[in-house]
Order: structure tokens, then C-alpha cells, then sequence
């Protein structure tokens, strides 16, 4: 039985990607497309990418009967998404793809946020949408926050040898290259062709990102006490994907076990052999993470490097994997496409 | 009943294309891949983006049961490819993605090609790939020669209106910008991101180019007598895509109301609404082709603009579908995957 | 004795593109910039890449002593452009960069910009600022109104040979494939990294685009008739750079010489070996021209291909040569600059 | 009076380079062009861009007489280099611009590169070639070894801060971002467009890269004791750049107060206002460097970034700086050239 899906804020590019993916999911169809201000448009019109799809035509919030529906992705910008998901049925399945509800900790929120919650009294009942992490939470769940891109990207990296206490926990670095798909579909100097394309630079430096309110609401928990990692993202000219570089102490060899023994199983995270590293070109479009690792010639320093593609795993693929969960599907389901290269 | 494929010239990028349509087709497994010169060598090295795979390594081509094999897609570089074939098993269905077979005439092939062509008795039983045109003997075929790149895109843009006589014959040009990946996996100083990104050029300019020779088959039988077209193309500094500006003498409406009628039953063919114009961004990834007429403001002039991703349906989609209707499948199977955007 | 020098919008691509070649050219001084909209902003955070200039903060026009100004170049918006240089003192010398002078006749310009102008009787005054064509007219100038990009590089493929009566008028197309920074500095969603990288398309199909005003007035001019040219521009995913590809009927070869002839004496025109095929590559950030010229399989066809650098020879550039020769400077000086490759 | 350069191995980037500045600079003019594989082709065929400068064709290096040459630049790979230098003139000026003198010590050499010098006698000889931090040695110098394009940026990033004490050194983190021309123009799978654009790696992760050597032997010499880095570069898609991110311990605020008195009367050194960071868009074809400090978030962490174009300020534009200061010009004689943005 197909299941009926609504997306809020169908016009970005998460909103696309979502329809990108459900469109040759077996079990799931798009039963509506809601966009404030565009509604009334073809969806031909807002993404001639999609228009072979017969989608229907963008509507406003209102609009939709959720009645019908039986999961909703809301692609909304953050801080309107929780005012949205507040008034939405307190029985509809929502996978949320902003940042409003990835922090449990109202205070948390606020200080990295700029602003009290508008909805505190959900932020308990939301799920941490890391699917590898919170598998069985997220099955159950009415609620799930999809993590941020960066922040997935992070974990990914750290988590198990965090989880195994293999490295040291006080001299974490993240350095991090980000495409431009990750700053959405909005109109801003940087994001021009002209001024992005043929360069790149550091941004958010200094332990600012927004996302490091997620490292260390994660990395604290668990590793049972305050972790603080150091992190600079940095703007490249490429639309997707995401390349942690992370430094770290600990045994290379030892580390790489580590991920090895923990990935073994995840259908999406590929381990590569021992010194190779990964490659944002070899993610691109797909729902797949590549993890290396290699040992440095100072001894007990490693690095840990991982790729994935910032809208697919770190935003609507994600999403699609846990509404597979909450939905009762299987977890791949229309998740397996292969990456586009070149 | 999953059909077996084999793929010789496994690790070019119409190789590579070939495997990412297939991973996620329903109804093809890949069972052997060939390339001499990487044989004993693990896709995941050659393609790291296709290691979830877990594809068989590459392989000789004289290693390769073809008696298990359901259908063998051949995307080896022309001349290489006519005397590989020629050496196949006799009842082996075959797609071949090169030049090799796409002309009838021994002696347009020498002139074009600028050598005799080494299968000469073959060059008849071999049906012309493009599948909207060659549906039916496509079926029944053996051997299916797919179109060029720049080929199959000028055939979309003029065929219909060829026919319908709604355009002069005598006055057709092809400008056509191309993406670099039409060039292949070549180690060639112009093909270098160094040479390439951030410009852009015409080459085999003023009628030199070999797809010309398709061209002149095509567009001649279609119209019963000469037909020559001027086709320009263009290196843009871009992975997929092709884009065919099309100038011809005739009414656009007209020409329009020709498309419309001839497009409206294909699964991949999108007839924009008149006066709208396609980009490749709106295709790449996918096997959709996006075709746009608009009238010029001197009267009788009309502009008719193609656009399709070279590397799935310029060659390895088109492939795919026409390997679906030789095996009696689905002629979309596998390929409905939606654009990649941004 | 050094000339000091005014820029009016000075916080857009062609302002910062002057102030690049001003940088080190050897008879000219920034005295003043201005910019309504970032008045009293440091130009170091406006162009970053110019902080080591110590160049004046940024004014509004009323703030500028334009009696101790030798020549001001206004880089406004075309229609902005007009008011302001109508209130500008009467004796000052200035190079408009904008459209809004380039039309002689107050119909043409209100029939393809849409509006009245609002100063007309500035209109006849004002000196069409293709330099290689109206040296003489230039030199004695107080107003020089700056070509468009795109009618630049059409008409270094064309006036010439229309001229020189060797090429049919009725049949002439200029299929034009541009950077986007001839789009400015403008916050659109097409012209977002994202939405731009990796995808090409036409624009202004079917003769609406405004550059052929120009076109028309000037062909038309030269010729002693009406001449209207097909012109298409298309968008490249590129920063900067135009290639003109020109179908047109006669003799290559007599078109070769014509051209040969035409700018054997001309500092920054390149006229190559008959075949060979320029690119935009070999221009960037420069005030060459490459022009090639390539006979056609059809007999009494050519293409003439042409490439620039739209900012600098289409533009910016261009409008130093002028100024030069307005200030009785030697025309090439500030412009010798390299091109820059890769 | 103009001095007479000779560039050996001018068909590669670094030549190309060499070139462009020497173009416009005021008292060099090149008189011997050696390329011994391209020997006999016209500079026009091997790089387009320059054809307006009406070069001299390639030689062999036999065929250049030296007695008339000021000064030689050598652009060779490694390894070749120091046989060609070996066997150059005892008394002639060279500045080298490949690895094969940098490094002092005859067995760091062979260490990293893998192989005994052939020219052990001249390691002595030559001077490093980092001007801003060896400008007494360089005036006199008969043989410079220009810096590697990663060393430069690393030491710009490091040497004031390690010779003030005021970082820690056992904990320094190089992580750099490389455009693709430093590879070269070399035919390699990788720096295809195809494989290079839209997507970036590390690579030589670990220790590897053998600009370490470099590192190894100026940040020990500084520090009066061993000091180790961690270094890893990434390939990112764009042409022209480095970006160094550095994470050291020490204050933020000091580090830049020792960087802004160190840079503050150099050049070609931007130190920005404390907080700000700087990116390769706005140092791109030019000679200057920006750097910018920012303080983490974590006390006693600090991050700085260095920006500057590989093949200029890393490159040749230095080579030209080292060149002005032997030849005893001005030391920023043709080098003011402002960044090309966009």
C-alpha cells in the first residue's frame, strides 16, 4: 500500500531532493506540495527538473487535508518550521528537516538559536534523526529532527571512537568542506556564480556554527562528559557534498577497527581499506557515506575522513530513511540509487 | 527472471553509466564486466563511486561466458569495438555504444570513419539505436547500434519536423554546446579541469565532425533526397549535457503544434510549453530530453532547443532502453530515475 | 601628469573591473568612487580583492568635486544612468558603461528599453564607444556611451565583412554563448552557483534581447540598408568570457583576408591562421580579441567565431581604451595587461 | 636598461606564468624561451593566451647563449632540474623554481624525494626562496630556490607566531586547500574536469607530502628545536589557490598583534582586522597574500588562514620577486598587478 506524502516548503532544494527521491520510491507518492509563497505554481515552473512527474501544483499549509496524509517532511527554514510543526495534528508523522528540533535542551536551543523555543514542550518528545544511531527511537517516533548536514557529517566521523573510547577527547579538530547546496536556495552575494565559482574560504570560524550545538549535545552524552570539538567549515565551489577532515589522537589502526566492526552492518557507510581516503565525488546524489582513515607520521595521531553528499544523506535522504522506519518500510527503500559520476 | 548483462569497456564513463542505471533496475543484474587493459582490477578502484556495489571484478573478455549472459552492451571506442563484435557469438544480443554500426553505407562509414570498416557484413543487420524512431526493428534486433551523443540530440530537435515538411531543408544549423564527459575518460591536455573549467570553444568546426555522417543518413531518408545540415559543436566547461540550438526557416508555431503531436505518447520526451526554452540542468542524470521552439522576430525564422544528458540518454540510457525492448521488458524499466538538481 | 578619475557605481562587477585596470595603469588615479546604496563603506569590504589599493571610501554622487575630476566613468544601471549623467556638469568628460546612450534614435531606444528617454538631447551628443570603429569621433568626445557585451563581440565579427561586402545580409546568425558576470552583481536564482554550475541554456530566444538595437542600428548603418541578424544568447556556467559563433553566407577564405586586412594594425585584435578557432579561455581577464574563421563542407558558408572577455574588452576595458583616447592618452596604456591562464 | 630572461621549461603553467608577469613588467623582457619536448613550436600553439606578445619560439636549452642572459628562470620538474642547473654557467643568475634546492640537508632530500642529488655541491649555494624572510640573502644570491606553493602558504601562516614564542609547537594543524594548477599540466585520470570538478578529496594524508621537508627544516631552524606539523592537502575545483587553515594554541589576539607588526610594512602581505577571513577569490592571479586570526571558542586555540594564488605569490610571481631583487630592481617591479575578481 503506497503511503500518502505531504512536503512543506516543497520549493527548496531539500523539497526537491525529497521529491527527487520519492519519485522512483516503491511505496511512497506525493499526495501534496505545500510552498507559502509560491503556492498557486506548477511545481514545472518552480523546478523544470521535476515536470515529467505530473506533481501537483503547490498549495498553501491550509490546503492540505492531513487527514489523507500519512507522513509530511516539513523543508521549512528553522525558527518558522517549529511555529509550523506546532500547530500541525498531534497524531501526523513528521520528519522535519530544520534545525528546530535537533536540541533537546531548551537552553541549548536559545543560546545557539538567538531566540526562546516556540514550541518547548515538543522539544522532548522529538527524536534525533541520525538513523545509524537512533534506529529503534526513530521507528517509533511521531516526531523526527533530521539532523543538520554538517553535524551528520561530524558523527559520522566521531561517534563510534568516541562510543569506544579509542581517542582522545579533548583535542578534536573538524575541519569541513562544504558545497553550496547547503545554504539553500536563497538570494545572497556569496552564493553567485561569480563569487563562489573558482574560490573558496573558511567561514563561521571559531567555534560559531550553529551545528556545533548538536556535536556537543551528542558527543557529551556519549561520552559522559562535556566534549568540546573544534570546528571550521569552509565554503567550496561544488553543489554538493560534504568532506570532514577530521584530527583526532589515537591508534590509526585501532580506529579503523573501530569503524570497521561498527559499520559492518549499515547499508549506507562504506569503510575503505586502511590509508585510502574518500572522495565528494564518489557520493554525489546518492545516500551513501565513504569513511577512511590513515595514520599521521606523528605517532598516536590519526585522521578520519568522511564524504557524503550534503542533500541526499545529510538532509532528504536521511529523512527518507527515517520515514521508511516510521512508516514500517524497509530501510532502503528507494534510498539505493547509485552515485552520479561525473 | 533477472536478465544477465555483461559490459565490455567496463571502465570508461558509459561503462560507469551503464552500472549506475543498472544497480537499480529491476529487472537486470550485472554478471560480467570487461576491460582488457584493467582486467584483475576491482571496480571499486576504477570506480569508487560503485562500491557498494559489490560488482565482479573486471575481467578479460575471453574470460566472459557468453552462453550465460542475456545481453552483452559493448562500450569499447570505435574500430575497437566493430572488431570485437565481429567476434562474438553469432546469437549474443548486443548493444553497441560506439560509432561503429550507426552507418549503413560501407563507404559513408570509410569516409567518415578513415578506414575500411572490418565488419562490413555486419553493418546491415545492425539496427539504429534511437529508440522513439527505430521502436520496432529495435525489438526484433541483435545488434542495435546506439547514436551518437550530438547525434541522437540534432535527431530529437529536426526529425518530427523533417518529416512533417514544416521546415526548409536547405538551411538547417546545428549549434551545439556539449559537456566534457562526451569526450571520454581520455587523458587528453584540453580535457585537463586546468584547461577546461572557466572557458569554452568551438571545435571540429565547419562540417568535420563525424556525427555529421548520422546526420546525413538520417535526415536524407527521412526527407527522400539530400539533406545537409551545418553543425558546429562546442566544448562547455560542464560534466553532462547537451545543448542543440537549432536555427530553421519555417513557422514555429507550427513546428511546435508538430512536436507536441509527435512527443505526446513518449515516456521521455517533455515538449515545453511554446516560447519556453530547456537548459541541461533540468536533465542531467536522467534520461529525459527537454526540447523547447520559439519564433524568431524575423518572420519565418524559428529557434528549436534540445537538451539531454549525453551520457544517459545521448549513450548509456538510451542503451538501457533499447536492452529493455530487445529483452522484451519494460521499455522504461530502470530508467525513470528524476534529474539531479541542483 | 596623472589624471585623476571618477567611478559612479563603483560597487558592481564592470566598477571594480575599471578600478582593476586603473590599478596599474600608469596615467590615471582613483579620486573618487561612488555608490549611493554602500556610501561610506570601505571598499576593502565592498571588493575584498582590491583592499591593498588603499583606494577612498565609498561616496554618494553629491559628495564628489567633479571640478577636480579629468574624466569620470559612470558603471550605473541603464536608466539610472541617464538622470544622473543629465545633471552632471556639462564639461565633464564621461564614459557611460550602460545602455542607456548607445541608441541614437529616442524611438529605438524607448522600442527595445521600454521607457521614454530622459535626455534625449543628450542622445545625439553621446559617441558610440566601439573604439576600433569611431577612434577619430572618440578622441574629440565629452560623452562616450560604452557598447553593449554582447554588441561588441558581434560586431568584431561582423562590421568588417559588412563593410567590405563579402558575406550575404539576410542570412546572418549570431549564436552567443556568455559568462555570468555580464549579468552583474544581482541577486536572481539563475544566477546562483547552484542553479548555474554544470548546466547551460539559452535566453532572450527569438530576437527580444536588447543588444540588437545596437546591432540594428549599426549593421544597418554600415551596410546602407536595413540588416536585422538572428542573436541568441545563452548562459554558461563560466565567470567570464563571450563567444560569438557566426554562420553567414560567402567566402571563407575572402572573409579571412578581409579580416586579416581590417585588423592587421589594431592592438588588440588577433586575427588567427584561417581554421584555427579561439576560446574564451585565451582571453580572460584581458582586452584581446581572438578572432578564427573556418569555411564550411557547404559551399559559400563561414563561420566566424570571435572571443572576449566581456568584462574587460566588452566592458570595462573598452571603456579605458576610450578614456585614453578622450584624455589624449596613448589608447593601449593599462591595457597590455596579459591574459590570465589558467 | 631592460635585463634579458631566459625561461627553461616554459610550456607549463609555472612558465606560462613567468610569462604573463614579465609581460608587463617594466625592465624584463624575455629573450630565451626552452622547452626541450616542444622545441620548435611557435609559444602561440602551446598557449594561445600569449599569442599577442610575439615571443620568440621554443628552443632546445643548447640553443640558448647564456652570455646574453641577466637571469634564468628554471620551471623543469624536479629531479630534472638540478642536472639542467648543474650544468648551467657558474656565473649565471638562476632562480629555480622546482623542489630540487630547497631543501639544505643531501639526505632530507633524498628522504622525501627519493633519490641521491645530483648537484650535492650547490644545496649549499643556493637560498631559500621565501623573499619576505630571506630578502639580505636573496639580493645576493647567485642561485634562489623558490618555495613549494603549499610551503609558502604554511610558512606565511606560521613563521612570525613560531619566532615570537607565542604558539605551541608540538600541536600545529596545517589543513590546505589546493587548486588543481599546482598539479601542473600533467595528464592525470584525476585532474581531468570530468573527475576534478564538482567534488574534492584529500590527499598524501598522513605526513606524506613532501613540502613537509620544507616545513620540517624552517620551523625547526625558527624554533631552535624540532618541530613537526600535521599537514594534509585537499584537492578542491578551482584553478588557481591555496587556502591554509591553520589550529594552533596560543592568543588569538597576540598571534595577530605579532602577525600585524611582522606584515606591517611588507608588500605584498594583507593582514585583515582581527575576526575577518580571507579567501582565495581575492587574491587570484596576483602577488598578494591575506591572512586573517580568529580566536576559538575554546580558550587558548586560535585559527589562521592564509589565502594566495599558487602560481603567483606561490609560485612565479615570487620567482619574479626574487629575480627583481638580484637583478637589484625595485622588488615589487611588475608584480602590483591587482587580483582578477571575478
Amino acid at each position: 500500500m503506497t503511503r500518502k506524502i505531504a512536503i512543506i516548503g516543497a520549493s527548496g532544494y531539500t523539497g526537491a531532493e525529497l521529491i527527487r527521491l520519492i519519485a522512483t520510491h516503491p511505496d511512497m507518492e506525493i499526495a501534496a506540495l505545500a510552498a507559502d509563497r509560491k503556492a498557486g505554481m506548477k511545481m514545472a515552473d518552480v523546478f523544470p527538473h521535476l515536470r515529467h512527474l505530473g506533481l501537483p501544483d503547490l498549495v498553501t499549509l491550509d490546503q492540505i487535508d492531513f487527514g489523507k496524509i500519512d507522513l509530511c517532511f516539513c523543508a521549512l527554514p528553522h525558527k518558522t518550521s517549529q511555529e509550523v510543526i506546532r500547530d500541525l495534528p498531534k497524531d501526523l508523522k513528521i520528519v522535519d528537516l530544520s534545525a528546530d528540533f535537533r536540541l533537546r535542551d531548551p537552553q541549548a536551543y536559545a543560546q545557539w538559536y538567538g531566540n526562546p523555543h516556540a514550541a518547548v514542550e515538543m522539544q522532548g518528545e522529538a527524536v534525533y534523526g541520525l538513523t545509524e544511531f537512533y534506529r529503534d527511537e526513530i521507528r517509533g517516533a511521531r516526531l523526527v529532527a533530521g539532523t543538520g548536514c554538517n553535524a551528520a557529517t561530524g558523527q559520522f566521523a566521531l561517534r563510534p571512537v568516541i562510543s569506544a573510547g579509542v581517542i582522545g577527547l579533548d583535542d578534536i579538530i573538524l575541519d569541513m568542506k562544504c558545497a553550496v547546496s547547503g545554504a539553500g536556495r536563497s538570494l545572497k552575494e556569496n552564493l553567485l556564480h561569480a563569487e563562489l565559482s573558482e574560490g573558496y574560504n573558511a567561514y563561521s570560524v571559531g567555534g560559531t556554527h550553529r551545528h556545533l550545538g548538536e556535536f556537543d549535545q551528542e558527543f557529551s552524552a556519549l561520552a559522559g562528559r562535556e566534549v568540546k570539538v573544534q570546528f571550521t567549515p569552509h565554503l567550496i565551489p561544488a553543489n554538493r557534498g560534504i568532506l570532514a577532515t577530521t584530527y583526532v589522537s589515537g591508534g590509526a589502526q585501532e580506529i579503523h577497527d573501530t569503524f570497521a566492526r561498527a559499520y559492518a552492518d549499515e547499508p549506507f557507510l562504506e569503510v575503505l581499506p586502511f590509508g585510502q581516503t574518500p572522495s565528494t565525488h564518489h557520493v554525489r546524489g546518492s545516500n551513501f557515506v565513504h569513511l577512511g582513515v590513515t595514520g599521521d607520521r606523528i605517532a598516536g595521531r590519526a585522521i578520519i575522513i568522511v564524504a557524503l553528499d550534503n542533500l541526499t544523506k545529510g538532509s532528504s535522504g536521511q529523512a527518507v530513511q527515517n520515514a521508511n522506519l516510521m512508516l514500517g518500510l524497509e530501510e532502503t527503500a528507494g534510498l539505493m540509487l547509485a552515485p552520479l559520476f561525473p
